[in-house]
This record gives C-alpha cells, structure tokens and sequence, in this order.
C-alpha cells in the first residue's frame, strides 16, 4: 500500500508521517509526503519521498496521482482568516484544489483510492443549539468553511458515484498547537496551556466561561490513522462526520493546568480581555454529539489532564518549567 | 428597475414572465429572458426584450449582466436525471454556470443585485424525519442536488461578503406541471391528475399511500415574486430557504380529483406497479416544517382542491373534460 499526503509540511500533516514512520500500517510501502514547500521526511521503517505540489495546477495534480496511491490524505488548505482576507486564494486553494484532487482521480482508469480529506467545524455557523447533533445543518459563516463544506458535498457525490473512497474529518479545535503563539482568534486556547507549562506568559483575551470543543494533535492523529482502516460501507453515503472531542470551559482549561503544573504556571496568564476576539468566538460551536463517529469508532481524549500530559510527553520531553 | 431572468425558457421561467406582463411590480422598467434557446416574450404592459444565453460560457454571462439588472433569477438547471447520466455536464450548468453567474456580478464595480435562485428539495437525502426541519442537514443522495447544495452555499457566502443580495428558493416538487407527461420518477403526481382532467389515462406507479411535497405553479411563481420583494436583512446570513407546501397522499390527491372531476376521472387513472420508480420515490421527502419561509410570508396551497382549482383555471380555460 502506498499513501500520498497533500498537506504534509502542516502541523497535522508532518504528525502523520511521523506516526507512519513510528508505527507504519500493516502492508504499508511507502509513504509520499508533498506540499507547497517540500516536507521533511521523518526517520522511520517506513520508505519516504518527498516533493512539492501547488494543488491549484491540476496538471500537477494529475501528475502526482499518476503513481494511484492507495490512500490519499487531502490536508491542505488555507486557513480561516487568509480565506476571508484573500476571496481569491482562499477558493483556488480550498475548493479548487480539491476539485482537482477528485478529477484527477476520475481522469485515471480503474482507480479509486481512499480519500480522506481534512475539514473542519467551520462548516457550522451559529446560532447553534446548546449540542450540535450530527443531523445539524452547514451553514459556514466563513469562506473558509463555505470552502470545506463545499469540498465535504463532492466528497460525497464523487464517493456515491464510486470515484473515490471518502471521508471527510471535521476536526476539533486542535488544541494543545504546538510551535509559536499565533494571531489566530482561536489561538489563545492553546497558548494559555503552552507558554505557562514552560515558564512563558499568556494572555486570555476571553472570559473564564468561554466554552470551546477541542482535540489534541495525538486525537486528531488517531482520526486520521482510523478513517485509513475504517470500513466505509458502515458509514453509508454522508461521508463526513463531526469528530468526537472535548467540550471543556476555559476555567477548566486552567484548572487542568494547575493540577500539571501548579499556581505559579496559571498566574502566568494574564486577562486582557479583547472585544474583538470575544465577538468572534461568541460564534463558535461549543459541544457537538457525535454520535456517528463515536459508533464507528473514533475516540478523542478523555479530558484536559489527558490533553496536556500528551502535550508534555510528545513536545516537551516529559518536563514542565521553563527553558535553558 | 430591471428584472433578468435567466432559464426562461423553462417552465417556472415563462410563467415568471407572464406574471411580470400581466402585474408589474411597482418600479419595474424591463425584463430580459435569456435561455439557452430563446424564450418567447408574454404579451403585457411591461418592456420584454429576449435572448440566448449559455451560462457555461463565462463570458457570455458577464455580457449579459453588463446592463446591471437589479434582480437577476437563476433558474436555470440541467434536470435530476439528466445530471444524473452526464456527471461532466450537470457540473458544467448546475454548479460552474452558478459560479460564472456570480462571479460575473462580483468583477462588475458597484454593482450588487438581488440573485434569487431556484434551489431544490433534492438537497435533502433519505433517511429523513417525519417532518424535515429547517435546521436540518443537507445530504444529497444525487448529482443534481450536490450542485443545488453547493450553490446554496455559495450564494450564502457571496451574501455574506456584500457581493449579491442572494436567497434561495428550495421549490418542493411542482404539481400540477402542466404539458405531457415526463418520464422523470416524479412525472405520476402530475399525470395522475393533469391527464384525467381533460378525459385522458394516466399511470400511477406506486401504491396511494406514497406521501410527497407539492406546491402549484401559480406558487412557485408566488414564491419567486415574494423573494423579490422580501427584505434579505430579515433572512440574516442562511440564504436559502425551504419553501412551504402541501404534504398529501396520492389517495389524498385521487379524492380531491373525484371531488373536482367525478368518479369516471378516476376511473382513468391505471395502477401498473413499477418497482423501479417505488424504489426512488421512497427516498424522497415527504414533509416539512418550513417555519422560516412561513415567518418571512412565503404561503403555498392550502390543499389539492386549491391545486386542482388552480390548474383548471390557469390551464384549462376553466373547463374539465376531454378536448375536441
């Protein structure tokens, strides 16, 4: 079996190679790992290329399909507030690219690949009820998720007319993101567990009752790595599922990182409350049912304590407390 | 203010005309009808000018908008079935001469019409609740409501980014559609009572007990002109509606077809079971709670004996009975 990741110099992207190189699938050959800027290939069992694609040129497109992998990870995208900034980009990127994606499969005779694509819980838009059930309508309030639900409807049509195997991934708010804090709106979620853990200040710019639905990156790995095994007879033709997560508050958020990592790490979050970043998350979901994906067998974290012992295991080296 | 509308050659399309020419809405200067064959111009007190359009052709759409028309209908689509046989040319009308629309509208300056659009039922999908509510999902089970969907969902994103004044029409199956009887699944609602009206056999090829979603005509064009006058602000960022109707039982439609017409009408409907249509028909909706639509003043029939009224009226000069 060979598996082609578009997207793989993402965050979730070089997670997933990394787990195949860790832990490859059974039958697996060979793993080619692309995006705009050329991926690094982790070290593992498992063989690894490496290349570019612009999946907004479907002759590149078509040319890094010629080689029918098996299974295709479609991770690309650009993100929300880039969509909303540049209509253009965000389009060509998110919608076309995957439009280029399916049709390039249809261009090749007796080929149907597994197809599992990355989309998000923007393709909701509020007002929401207190939990979203899985028969909840899309109404994105974003281009971003206006894009992905777009991407989820051929997603399925091309998988009921039997082009592709797919399934579609509604991921959580990714939370513990490694790396840098970021400017996202939805940044400070993360950032209020990663800097205090190492020693660094924080700043919440919501209040402590925000509630939020989240998975951390080991989860969304575990979705990604599932969705490749799972029997997609079982899922029928809606072929995308909101993904099981965690509905936590931002006080309990806090009060998980006072148990890892004591007073002093949350006396490094600083309120600074901005109106802006309030209004904006006013408008996200804050718990979903999942019961579809649950049944078929997808699992997320159990809690905060488990989302940030993960995180202090796989990016910190088991240490808490600041840096050299 | 100038009225386009684009598929008037259609059904829907010819009768929206003639109720432009026989009760102008206040204001209205001219009304352009463009298909891809050319549409004939109603008599009436109101400029008719005609034309061919091919929306595929994107720059043909951008010269037909070049005058600015103030509201633009979209009714233009490549019917279920036939979306159905060729995947590469339903995409073409039903998805891409959607994009072309709007994006001629977007490269104009200043410019920001009402786009009303005729979306459909079909962008539902079996299984169903016994009544479908408004916040229900959209999981189209064909090719032809994947496009509608992702159409909905464009006109709900260019909305929102203040580039057309969108709303979209989710017409329930149209009954009773006059002319001859189609071969499309859901021809029977329509032949059952169309052709026995005027003296004629009809097929009915599924048991009574079949429940559906009906509006008349003379409602759909209700609908299309009360969206013209509707004031979007009230409808907030989710564009497309579902429109009120009639759920009826075919034996519902059979007894309002005795009271119109008599027992020797019935009498011409012919009960030949077709295993193949019953097999469609069953994952079709059969209800809905149209609450917003009803909110926003949309109305549609009150019963069959109001459709069938409504047919021997608009259709039939008045008279029941076979024609010479």
């Amino acid at each position: 079996m060979k598996i082609l990741i578009i997207g793989a110099a993402g965050m979730i992207g070089a997670k997933l190679a990394q787990s195949f190189a860790a832990d490859p699938e059974p039958g697996l050959t060979e793993v080619t790992l692309v995006d705009v800027v050329e991926p690094k290939a982790p070290e593992g069992a498992v063989k690894m290329r490496t290349g570019t694609l612009d999946i907004t040129d479907a002759a590149a497109v078509q040319a890094a399909l010629a080689a029918k992998p098996e299974v295709i990870y479609h991770l690309s995208a650009i993100v929300s507030g880039e969509a909303e900034m540049d209509f253009d980009k965000g389009y060509a990127v998110n919608f076309r690219g995957m439009l280029n994606i399916l049709e390039a499969i249809r261009a090749q005779k007796d080929y149907h690949p597994k197809l599992i694509f990355a989309s998000s819980i923007a393709v909701y838009g509020a007002p929401f009820p207190d939990t979203i059930p899985d028969d909840f309508f899309l109404t994105p309030l974003t281009s971003y998720g206006t894009q992905k639900a777009m991407g989820e409807l051929l997603l399925a049509d091309y998988s009921r007319k039997g082009i592709v195997d797919g399934i579609g991934i509604r991921l959580p708010t990714i939370c513990i993101r490694p790396g840098l804090p970021n400017k996202a709106a939805s940044g400070f979620f993360s950032n209020i567990l990663r800097e205090p853990l190492v020693g660094k200040e924080a700043i919440l710019p919501v209040s402590e009752d925000v509630r939020h639905w989240h998975a951390s990156p080991r989860s969304a790995i575990g979705f990604f790595r599932h969705a490749l095994r799972l029997d997609t007879a079982k899922v029928g033709p809606r072929r995308s599922l909101a993904m099981p997560g965690l509905s936590a508050t931002v006080g309990e958020q806090i009060e998980a990182l006072r148990r890892a990592a004591g007073d002093e790490a949350v006396a490094l979050i600083r309120k600074v409350p901005d109106p802006m970043i309030q209004g904006i998350v006013a408008g996200w979901a804050t718990r979903f049912d999942p019961s579809r994906a649950l049944d078929l067998g997808f699992t997320a974290d159990a809690s905060f304590d488990d989302i940030i012992a993960a995180h202090v295991a796989d990016e910190l080296g088991g240490r808490i407390g600041p840096r050299a």
